[in-house]
């Protein structure tokens, strides 16, 4: 195969390597221009002409469920096969690349972008983010990986430093991406626009270069988020490969310049314009398959998904399902006015919108629902008369519906909320209702985490949709009546108050710096390592029927650990169930969360009494811990807890496995303490008179054991103050 | 005056700056050889000849309670008697140079040398710190203001770097050393043995010169914690004066070859002989007018700065005083075999030392007391025979005193505690007792702070007595008996569980690295940040008489804020009370905790009825916080919340005060972003036809209001995006 670089002048070259526009790539010499559009739930290929910002409307494409409810089916087939009818769409709107999938971690619940994210959980983003990439790239479109990396906030983003430790950096942030790049091959990585320690992303020669392409064998193209780019040659020396969008021919200029200046060397703008061209032919066989899509076939696949998406929180005495016939009242504005999908750039113009209200109708029979607003959500009409209505229309009924939830308005790209706080008097108006109707089911709509005490404090059921695409509405009215059991299950926890997150102290940041002052306690592992009650913890979701989990075995090899077990449908009711395999580290030499997700499998739809033998594997990488004296990945020697549940809160069998450790031990230098040196019995017997007469039997001066009070004293330092011998300068090469 | 270095040879002035042995230093020319010891509650002057280790046995004492029991008085006047008496004692030993105070900040209650420090509070530790310096350098000793810097654990502590952002430093760990450095001179500081941020503080020029010296303007000598220097060429370069303990003529040949080969400049050994000389200047008049030592009127004292520091926790249905001639059950080891002191350098070998079981047996009155120890601190015995005895005991009484804490080898300078238990069962050993006798009293012996709920929840009072040193055996049952109405008041929080602690995920490091993950929320500004219930509030403390507070008026000027309120004793016995200032900044463009102490005042004794109207004032630079935009201190603009009460969560009166702020505007650049650039009416004006249409009425393509997407990205990548304007061009300084 020919290089179609390889007679670009450099001029040509360094033009492949920026936009010609916000949303294609230059067409150069036998390099054909290219299109790439947002997003991750859906294709949002813009109509008319492109302006400055990318803001104008868009065409019509199937609105599946964004990450934030997608997420909730733990299941990489469906995701998959989410991700094939994407790419169809993209093809036949002539889109090369589909720019997703969104992998950053739910660091905190008020990032205005969470909805745009697949969990608080590395191998949860991870896993279900490579079955994004494989789906979507199966027929013949390119993905981009993003946002990469650390951006985990919308507030002040394009200038705010995620200042991380390297444990968090590796273990929690860097973790489903590097997982998705060696497994699902993206096509392109998006770098995002805030700085890493102080570095912006575009600029980051260790995050483009040395991390993603040498360590983890990236071998696409880099592609800037939409303005990412603040100084091209910067960006292209760390290696970048594409800016987005088209900046005009300046930009260009200052990278010949720079080559003929000898600032930049011409290989950096050889291995981008490369990156474009491989690009433009990974998607040329696509181009050329590109077939119309069925619509139709897409609406009842975003249907399936959405169902999938839906997490039964709480289900008291049993009230769900609905039995149609049943008097329903469906209250709240969402019900005829549904909140589906987030706000900014990932925002789909869908083909056709269910309406959960009509659905409810439709399964409910023939005038069995009434409806009530309840609230408006934009301030108008009286709130009292809403609220009364609300409650009579309630007090009528057998059984209330009641639709909660955050309005577009509240969560969107580009900003953070403040709080996590339920608008507009919903939650005096649910109270109000359950006062009347015990029968109160609600049923929740938001893009990011809700404060759901109170809601779960006052009524005995409630669904969380979170967002669910074009077609919640049918899904949800699926869940409400048992057409579909739930099996949809937490990707983040729901904290009982917001000043219980373990970044509550240092979110959304300050002085365009975020620390990140909880380190590797994220989510549940830090819920977990403070032992804080929560309202529903991660990986939690139930089902209109019950498991039982028997029959665990876990197995260690060379190269990883085999679990098996065997889950029973001891219900009435056909489903599935997620199994999750959690590992705790004990008598570790690092602080480790209490249980860390590892692996987890979705079950087939088991009927009553089925039985189903799920198999997981844990590769051996997964089980090391970011090593900062090693700067490398540790395996720790010895046991391994594994248990196995159906939430993280929820763990229904453990064993331990042996595990032998990566060899990682330090030899006794003269940095080494007085303790480290005396556990070792070769450099012990060299200090054997060293040590004045009573430190080895506890003198009593100072009240209390001399070697325990001076064992974290270094060696070079005892030699300093005269106490040496000549047994342990023959052991201790010289610094 | 003559300069007695002048004339000294490069190697007589670098022999000034080591030690001759473990406690002295050289005599070299006409300057004398000055002797430092231990410690900051008793000298520690060892006996016989100095070993290397500086371990053997010490002179008698006056043990004065260490910090953690002295800083509950909360009185500056007290302290400065102290040390004033501590001065003499080391002068009639021949000591120069004190060693203390140490005022580090208590990040967490299981730093092992807790009891040597203060308070978890900035504010606090500088205060009393200061008087200490001034109470013992009033009689011509030295002191030396240890251990600088953020040297909070014990853990690995010669080799442990401090990882920690601009602002805790300055605002929690570095303020109560500035405030002494710059209000009472110390006369040395002792560098401290770990690293900061990577760099050890003895060879941190940063820490040592610029901060210290040139900033704070310290003139006295920098010393070296006792083998806290690696590299002495390092160190003086940085700004090391005396390297302690001696360590021989190697390491000032170094010192010597290091300037010959001009790797170290001539004026930095010059700067650290003339410090040394300096402080020997400065110890000469004490030298000439050293006394015998009343050691009886400092046993007196040291009695009543124990009573001073007891802080009366819990005293439903004023079970205490208790009244002389009740039947008193005296329970628990520690009663006759008390815990005064901690462990380590500090360690102080008392001129006496009074029983707290012969002394309440004194004021009790004949035969009114019986004992049991009920555990034994070494394991010996039947632990069931001594409880059962000890229930019994109780039982028999018509009231019992159960004496608990921690024992000396659970707490010590050298390692920290793993957790904040009462050890030995104590806990279930009180629980039996509170259930025979309602009438129970606890008595608290440590050094650092305790899981205290299970006490709270079983008896009605408690008495905490932290460690009181030598007398306080006698203090105790001046407080029992109301010969002294306690006034302590807590100088740390006490946590319903270890894992409230701000610090807890990140205590005591890990890899030689201990992260200060909590940043600024230290202490009470965490759980108050949190809003998480705590067992005892900072600042809390009862009296067996009530206190009314009124007439608070607050005024601000130029250079600060002045505070007066009137204290009324509205109950039936005469006391102390102790005010306490805090101040909130409500709308700050940093996060702040909802509170900080910024001053506080005890009042004279005061008999029933009788009222006294406090005054404190707030220095304006104390309304600061560290700007890390500005790497400066900033006071910002507007209104400050000034609450007065009894503890940090019993503020009895409130009002706000206007502040003019100093200028931290910002101008307007090409990194601004677009909603800083809008703020701004010029700016705005020259940008009023850049956006596009729709911008600015909220387009609805993307679901949300454009501008507020949009609001994060700075001009600079408007501008690269093609979108710009002459007139910003011309408002707008090239970058």
């Amino acid at each position: 195969m020919t290089d179609p670089t390889k007679d670009l002048s450099l001029e040509e070259k360094t033009s492949l390597g920026s936009g010609a526009d916000f949303w294609t790539t230059k067409a150069v010499g036998s390099v054909p221009s290219l299109m790439l559009t947002d997003g991750p739930h859906g294709v949002r290929k813009q109509t008319g002409a492109s302006d400055h910002l990318g803001l104008a409307g868009s065409e019509p494409a199937t609105c599946f469920p964004p990450a934030v409810g997608l997420g909730q089916c733990w299941d990489p087939d469906l995701i998959h096969r989410v991700g094939d009818a994407l790419g169809r769409e993209a093809r036949a709107l002539d889109v090369d690349v589909l720019l997703g999938p969104g992998v950053n971690i739910k660091r905190d619940p008020r990032c205005g972008r969470n909805f745009e994210y697949l969990s608080e959980d590395p191998v949860v983003a991870g896993v279900l983010g490579a079955a994004w990439v494989r789906g979507v790239q199966s027929v013949g479109v390119g993905t981009s990986l993003k946002h990469f990396a650390l951006n985990n906030a919308e507030t002040d983003r394009m200038r705010s430093s995620s200042d991380v430790a390297p444990r968090p950096m590796h273990e929690i942030y860097l973790h489903a991406f590097a997982h998705i790049v060696r497994t699902a091959r993206p096509w392109t990585v998006m770098c995002s626009y805030n700085r890493i320690n102080g570095v912006y992303a575009a600029e980051n020669h260790w995050l483009l270069t040395e991390l993603l392409r040498e360590t983890w064998g990236f071998d696409g193209a880099v592609v800037s988020d939409w303005g990412a780019v603040r100084d091209r040659v910067a960006a292209v020396r760390a290696g970048l490969d594409l800016e987005m969008p088209g900046t005009g021919p300046a930009a260009d200029t200052e990278v010949v310049d720079a080559v003929r200046a000898g600032e930049l060397s011409q290989d950096a703008v050889d291995r981008a314009a490369a990156a474009v061209a491989e690009l433009a032919r990974r998607v040329e066989p696509g181009r050329e398959n590109a077939a119309d899509v069925d619509l139709d076939a897409h609406h009842r696949l975003a249907r399936e998904a959405a169902a999938r998406s839906i997490v039964l929180l709480k289900n008291d005495t049993d009230l769900l399902p609905l039995t149609p016939g049943t008097a329903i009242a469906v209250i709240g504005e969402f019900a005829q006015s549904p909140r589906y999908q987030g706000g900014g750039s990932s925002h789909v113009n869908p083909t056709r919108l269910d309406i959960p209200l009509d659905e409810i109708r439709a399964q409910a029979g023939p005038g069995a629902v009434t409806f009530a607003p309840g609230f408006t959500t934009d301030g108008s009409g009286d709130a009292a008369t809403l609220r009364e209505e609300a409650v009579q229309t309630a007090a009528d009924a057998e059984a209330a519906v009641v639709f909660l939830g955050l309005g577009a308005e509240q969560e969107s790209e580009g900003f953070d909320r403040d709080d996590i706080e339920i608008p507009w008097g919903q939650l005096d108006l649910v109270a109000a209702i359950a006062q009347v109707q015990p029968r109160t089911v609600v049923v929740l709509s938001h893009g990011g985490v809700l404060r759901l005490q109170p809601v779960t404090d006052a009524v005995p059921a409630i669904v969380d949709g979170a967002l669910l695409g074009q077609a919640g509405g049918g899904a949800i009215a699926d869940v409400l009546f048992g057409a579909v059991n739930p099996s949809g299950r937490l990707t983040e926890t729901v904290p009982i108050r917001v000043e219980d997150c373990p970044s509550y102290l240092d979110f959304p940041g300050e002085n365009s710096h975020v620390r990140y002052g909880e380190g590797i306690h994220v989510g549940y592992r830090g819920y977990d390592a403070r032992g804080l009650e929560v309202a529903f913890p991660f990986g939690h979701g139930l089902s209109y029927t019950d498991f039982e989990y028997r029959d665990l075995s876990v197995a260690s090899d060379e190269t990883g650990v085999d679990v098996e077990i065997t889950v029973t449908n001891t219900g009435q009711r056909a489903g599935r169930e997620v199994v999750q395999v959690y590992v705790t580290k004990t008598g570790s030499r690092v602080v480790r969360p209490p249980r860390e997700l590892k692996a987890f499998a979705t079950s087939s739809v088991l009927e009553p009494a089925a039985s189903e033998t799920i198999s997981v594997r844990i590769a051996r990488a997964d089980l090391a811990f970011w090593d900062e004296r090693r700067g490398d990945w540790t395996v720790e020697d010895g046991a391994y807890v594994v248990g196995v549940g159906a939430s993280s809160r929820d763990i229904r069998a453990t064993d331990i496995v042996d595990v032998a450790g990566d060899d990682d031990s330090v030899p006794i230098t003269w940095q080494s303490t007085l303790a480290e040196a005396l556990a070792d019995p070769a450099v012990a017997a060299a200090m054997a008179d060293m040590l004045p007469a009573g430190a080895s039997d506890g003198g009593d001066a100072l009240g209390t054991d001399i070697v325990k009070i001076m064992g974290s004293m270094p060696l070079d330092r005892l030699k300093r103050f005269g106490m040496g011998s000549d047994a342990l300068d023959d052991l201790l090469a010289d610094d």
